[in-house]
Formats: structure tokens, sequence, C-alpha cells
């Protein structure tokens, strides 16, 4: 599992900040996860063969997390995109990016879906035999989802050496790999978890932003491994996170605890903080596992 | 009258690269020109006061000539303008700029005032004593305006020394540099052209992107001083002019050289070759005063 952002400040692009934006890929799928404005220059930036990513996850319609994807799709139109491109975001995002389209008489080459998004409660919008994404619900100034990305348990691994020496045949081994007892070249019924172990854990990661707090959320994120929460602001600012429906590096690091998260990731920095080290500083006294989130930055899982 | 170049290449912007823009100041107006996604970072980075814009033009909607608009219109906002601004361009540009603010539950604390065009022959659009902005129809795949802004014929200059030889009051000065006769103290009649010198002459600037090769434009552009005109392609690439409806850096100079302008300025290069000067040496071979948009770059006039 790997975390590129390319993106991740509020409000405004500048010369050096870029709105929200990131990259996850999980189980060799690419998911893109909001589109500030720039995003397509990010992803040529950071060397990211964005002709792979087919699902986009817009958390909301504010422009910082948006403004950027009708030039990505317009983009995937110059590149002679041929594959499905699925977008999932709050309603009104298909007539605003068709309006677009329209506009400027163009159409897709490629097939474009949209998923609108409306439900007040999580729900599984993209699922297959791999992984699955559900919305997480989130208090903001508009209708508002995070995400889950949740990988399914994979396969056992299976124990080469010992099958070999219960005499089974290589063409059982992806029963083995299944779970599944088998029988050997000697009418053996073999235990699976003689030759097999467990595979790899399911790993999982939350994207929550934009966010006033809210510990509505804290049961879905329960034991997640990964968790990128909102901290615009500072505790000092604390009085600002309720007109604005954002959160503070401490209440994201109240989230984590709360949640028994492993790691969490800050990011949606205000740009009137000079530091960031600040927010990190800050979260630790209530979450020890903090990484910031840094425009161009990866985290490997 | 300055000319700073924010982005002047065709189709996507890129990480080296950005998308139609430009800023035109021209009697201590400051005009923006076309807005491809990421010119609110262009304007940031190129220094320039961008809240002093009030008039924004927009050539077409195809993408790389607006995308950026909402994104400025937007950071208006958080910058808490309060000055009017308006923007001229073709109909649709308000009904996804506002769809665009409703969906994200923003409005702007500014007046924000569209001008839609929809005339097929040269209008002017926005004038004052000083200067006017008048279309220029163009050919393209989509409907598309120019502009030709214009000084107007300032004040004649005062010979101080001469109005003092003749004795003349000092509060007639205002109206010698209107062009009057006065009296001076002695009662003797003053012709206006023994203490006064022409103005400066009236400048122009002409934004011609993106266009097909079309001598229609010509008379409208005749002896400006300053022609910006697109050149998406070189003469090797001519068969493509037609169906994209872009010109050549040929044509282009050819444009010129038989409007009689002062200067060509060439730009929208398609970011299919890697070397701009190219564009210049073909055109030289038609017309000889020719220079090189880039982004970043700056012409004063």
């Amino acid at each position: 599992m790997k975390l590129d952002i390319l993106g991740c400040y509020a409000a405004t692009p500048r010369s050096l900040t870029n709105p929200t934006s990131q990259v996850l890929t999980m189980q060799n799928q690419m998911f893109l996860i909001d589109c500030g404005e720039g995003t397509q220059v990010q992803l040529r930036k950071n060397k990211i063969k964005f002709g792979k990513i087919e699902h986009i996850f817009i958390s909301h319609l504010h422009g910082d997390h948006f403004y950027g994807l009708i030039g990505l799709i317009s983009t995937f139109m110059l590149l002679n995109r041929e594959k499905e491109l699925h977008v999932y975001g709050p309603k009104g995002i298909k007539e605003v990016i068709l309006l677009q389209l329209k506009l400027s008489n163009a159409w897709t080459p490629y097939p474009l879906y949209f998923h609108e998004l409306t439900s007040t409660e999580p729900e599984i919008v993209y699922e297959n035999n791999k992984l699955s994404v559900e919305t997480i619900p989130l208090k903001h100034r508009v209708y508002t989802n995070g995400f889950l990305f949740r990988e399914k348990q994979g396969d056992r691994k299976l124990l080469v050496e010992e099958a070999k020496k219960y005499n089974i045949d290589v063409t059982l081994f992806k029963s083995l790999k299944k779970g599944k007892d088998v029988v050997s070249e000697e009418g053996e019924l073999i235990k699976n978890e003689l030759v097999t172990e467990p595979g790899d854990a399911p790993k999982s990661y939350a994207f929550c932003s934009d966010t006033v707090f809210s510990e509505n959320i804290i049961p879905q994120l329960s034991n997640i491994d990964v968790l990128y929460h909102e901290s615009t602001f500072l505790e000092e600012q604390l009085k600002l996170t309720e007109p604005t429906k954002h959160s503070t590096a401490k209440q994201a690091a109240t989230i984590a605890k709360k949640a028994n998260v492993k790691q969490l990731i800050l990011g949606h920095y205000s740009t009137r903080y000079p530091d960031i080290e600040l927010f990190e500083k800050e979260a630790e006294e209530v979450f020890p596992n903090v990484s910031l989130a840094e425009d161009g930055k990866s985290f490997e899982f």
C-alpha cells in the first residue's frame, strides 16, 4: 500500500503549496482522492503513471478539492484514453463536468461514469475481490464524505517445502492457498494448516477531509492501519473550527487515539502557519504515531 | 503598456508549461486575458498584484483558456475582495461559474458581472476615457473572440518653459493640455501649438488566439502596435491547421505583415515541439519584428 501526497494544503493553490489531492495504490490499483486545481501537473511532477487511475473519489464540492477534475478529464481526452473512468462524488458533480464538456463542444472518447453520492450513512461505493471502498460521512459546510479503503483477506501463503514433504501435487496448490484441505499422492488427507500460513493481514486506509471534530466516525475507523485526518488549525485557533467546520491537530489525534488506529497522517493545513512541524508536535501530545503529509511526499505501508 | 505572459502553450498544463493566460497593463489598468488552469499560481509566481484586475476577457470555452477562472474567482473570495469584477466571455460562462459557486454553497462578497458575448461582428465591450476594448471575431472550433485594446489619444504635453515665456496663468495649463488656445496675462491670444506638443501616440494591442488563418481580421488589425497571434504549429504540420482550426507561425506572420502591425508575438505552441525558436525562425521569413511569448516573460512597449 502506497500513498502519494500531491497536495495537502487548505483553501487556495499557491506557488509552493497545492490543494488536496492524493493517490492511493492498493492491490496494484491506483485511486485518486480529491482533485484540487493543478492536480494533473502534480501527477506529472511526481511521475505518477496517472493513465492507470480508473477511480476518482471526490470528498466534497469545495474548489480546493475538485477544481482540477475537469482539467484531468480533458487531459485524459487529449491522451486518447480508452479505459473507463469512474468518478464518485456528491450530487452535482456530473452536471458541472458535463456542462463544461458541452461548452467546449467536447466529449470523452472513453466511458466516463459518475457515481453521485447522497447517503448520510456509510455505504460501499466500490468493491472487487481484493478490496472495498466505503464512504465515511463527515460534517462540513457542504455534503462531504471521507473514504475508507479496505483490503480483503488475501490467499494463505503456501509453505512449498512442507507441501513437497507431504507429496501434494502442484495442481492442488491453488486450493491450498484458498484454505482448503487436500489429498496427497498417497491418498492421505492433509489439513491445510500443515502446509500453509496466514496471508498478509489486509490493510486499511481512511481519508477524512474536510470535517469538524466528530466522534461519530470513530466506530467506523476502529483499528484501521492508517488514518489521514484533516488538521486545518492548531488548538490556538480552536474557535475557528466550529464556523468553518474544520479540525485542529489535537482533535485529529483524539480521533486516531479513540479509534485505535495504527498511524495518523495530518494534512489540509491552513496556509496561515509558516511551520507545519507545530501540527505534529500538537498531535503527538495525544497520539504517538503521527506523520505530516507534505506535497510530493510518499508513504509506504 | 506592459504584457506579462503567464502561460502560452496549447492544450494541457504540464510541469514546465502553462496554458494560455496573460496580463495586459494599459493606462494603469490591469486586464487578464484568458485564464487556463493554474493561472492564479502563475499570477503569484510572477508577483503580479492581481487584486488590481477588474476585467477578465475569455476568448473561448476550451479548457486551456478558462479552467482557471473559477479558482481565481474563488480566491478573490477568500482574499475578501470588495471591488467589482467583470468577466467577458462566450455565452455559457456565467452558467458554469455560477453552478460551481452554487455547488460549493458560496457566493462572492464582491460584485461579479458577466458580459456574455454572442456577436460575430466586432463590438466594443469595454470603454472608458483612456482606452477601449473590442472583440475580434475569430474562426475556431467553438465560438471565439480575440480582443483589441486601444489607448485613446491622451492630453497634449505642456512645454512649461514656453508657457512661462508667454506669461500664461497656471490655472490655464489644463486647458492647454486639452488642446485649447488661451489668453495670456497680457490679454494676448496664445495658439495652443506654441506652448504644447502632441501627447504620446496611443498604443494598441491585439490578442488573437485560438484561430485558423483568416484574412478577415486584417482590416481590424491594420497598423496596430502589437499583435499576439497564435502559432500552434509549424508549416510542416500545415495539414493539421484546418481540422483543429489553428495557425502556423508563417500564417501568423502573414497576418502581421498584411495588417502592417509594428510587432508580432507568437504563442500557443503545441507541446509537440521541443524547441520554440523554430517558430520565430519560420515567422521571420515573412515578417521581421517577431518575438516569442514564454511563460513568465514580460514585454514593455
